[in-house]
């Protein structure tokens, strides 16, 4: 077993536990220690930079279970599954089924901001990802026990449309291959409240009306247009888009 | 010596050799193939699901890169370079060194589409680094010839600022951290061409002015007023900016 000098060891080999990691992988603990170390205890070793590295290890960790296992889906679909496993909310309540906040070191202050709460846990279990990652130089640490969670995530999200979130898939999707994002356009039809046709969406984008849609409120009026904006562009390939954007 | 029994051997393994890859190594051929063509030659067998695993490869090597040479950095100049690297501009940049367009397989009419080609050979290459992340389940393909592209392309940024996008590196920071984006309110100070006080812009975010400049068109002064914004942002911590924000 690998001998461990760090003064926390006791609780991060804890928490190495309770994700399933074999105790001798050759853990970097000084990296998981500044991972679980929030910016009020310490502003210099804390966990700022490592998130900014799990920023991009959580999207490899998507990216690859999407291709291997769900290669049947078009691209499109993607880019909007991908964008709700990488949130924050998603990521924070993966990493609350292992309790993180008794891992992870907060002045009292910071404690006190409920408010951050969800924000901090994510970005310090997106650090956690990235020492597991430059443990080993490589996902073997991580998708043992993240995958399963992300199954879950990816089955939930396609057999309920209403977690979807189709503005974020939108605007992630118009982002990442063309830079700019959508203008939505809302009237409101009638003033009853309630009334599920009460607000009229269009999403346009370059120009075109990608899509329309209607609901009780603006916000759900626009969430219906960007879903069914959506589904034009994912009966679509990136081809036909170029011609028709 | 791995036998290879794909069609376009050659071709791919010429490809392999100029990126110094050793003949040797265990590369999915069928993978590279994949990445090395375009939609118009093939509707369903082509570079797009790689595309997408590539996009989350390419920004874990700027990520492990900046994490490990230029940690003395601050984690907003992070962003700020990465969202340059990891640009169709520079990936394509860097592709055309290896004359890209000589091993991507387009159809002939895409050929001509000359606008598109910046970036058919930016995701291609973005494929391309899935493929060879892919075959070995780690970055060891990759980093030893991407690496110094990004080292120069890294000198390059710092010593000649007006080469950075302030604008694009402000918005992927609020995006990242905020999921929301930056407004600019600009005003016509006077109407003398070329004047470099012409066009006054703001930046606000989340209620609060992040910066302001001025230039002699509306771009110029929005670049001026989000670079002013980053070099606030860079003096802080994430904490300190949460309060701020």
């Amino acid at each position: 077993m690998t001998q461990i000098y760090h003064p926390r060891q006791k609780q991060l080999q804890s928490l190495i536990e309770k994700l399933s990691i074999p105790q001798q992988a050759a853990i970097k603990w000084n990296l998981l220690d500044l991972a679980l170390t929030h910016s009020t205890v310490s502003s210099i070793h804390n966990y700022e930079q490592l998130e900014f590295v799990g920023d991009a290890v959580v999207r490899l960790v998507a990216a690859e279970l999407l291709f291997e296992k769900y290669s049947n889906y078009p691209v499109g679909e993607f880019a909007a599954i991908r964008s709700i496993l990488v949130s924050d909310r998603s990521l924070a309540q993966i990493a609350n089924k292992y309790g993180w906040s008794r891992y992870l070191l907060v002045s009292k202050s910071a404690a006190g901001d409920r408010a951050g709460e969800e924000s901090r846990i994510a970005d310090s279990f997106e650090a956690v990802l990235a020492a597991l990652y430059l443990s080993t130089n490589s996902l073997e640490l991580i998708r043992p026990w993240l995958d399963s969670h992300f199954e879950i995530l990816i089955a939930e999200i396609r057999s309920d449309p209403a977690r979807q979130n189709y503005k974020a898939a939108l605007q992630e999707w118009t982002q990442g291959h063309y830079k700019t994002l959508p203008n939505y356009q809302v009237e409101e039809t009638n003033k009853i409240h309630g009334d599920r046709g009460r607000f009229f969406a269009e999403v346009w984008f370059k120009g075109k009306k990608l899509g329309m849609g209607k609901g009780p409120s603006i916000k759900a009026a626009e969430q219906a247009a960007a879903k069914s904006a959506l589904n034009q562009l994912k009966a679509k390939s990136f081809e036909q888009l170029d011609d028709l954007l």
